[in-house]
């Protein structure tokens, strides 16, 4: 089964970089990515929190976070 | 021409649960993936320090740092 994956960020510099390094390795017939800009998609905010996103950039896999450096404060985007 | 990136961790929990959710995900195919437990290879410390890297894990990819959530900081491994 393929994996999960929801890459949050706000377009910030960190943000950016971050999404170029990582996301252009990811592996696509492994796992479905959905990209997702919480400054634009403020109705993802409540999911992103409930699943334990504190900062972005952040890669949730199959429901664990993983924070990648630190662009910005979740509670920044609210 | 394939991306060099380096895992850099040190058998932490943080930092095996990283690792499996992250290297995965990753397409061999557009990346030469090395990963280096720098609990064991401390020949390998200096240059990791050299490329940026202040806390395990850490994924570097063509000389970028991306810490992924905090396992340990890289001076408690020297």
């Amino acid at each position: 089964m393929k994996s999960q994956a929801v890459f949050y960020h706000a377009g910030c510099p960190v943000c950016v970089a971050a999404e170029h390094q990582l996301l252009d390795l990811i592996d696509t017939d492994k796992v479905n990515l959905e990209v997702v800009h919480l400054g634009e998609s403020k109705n993802r905010l409540a999911a992103a929190k409930t699943q334990g996103v504190k900062s972005v950039p952040a890669l949730v896999v199959d429901g664990q976070v993983l924070h990648i450096n630190f662009g910005a404060a979740i509670e920044a985007l609210e």
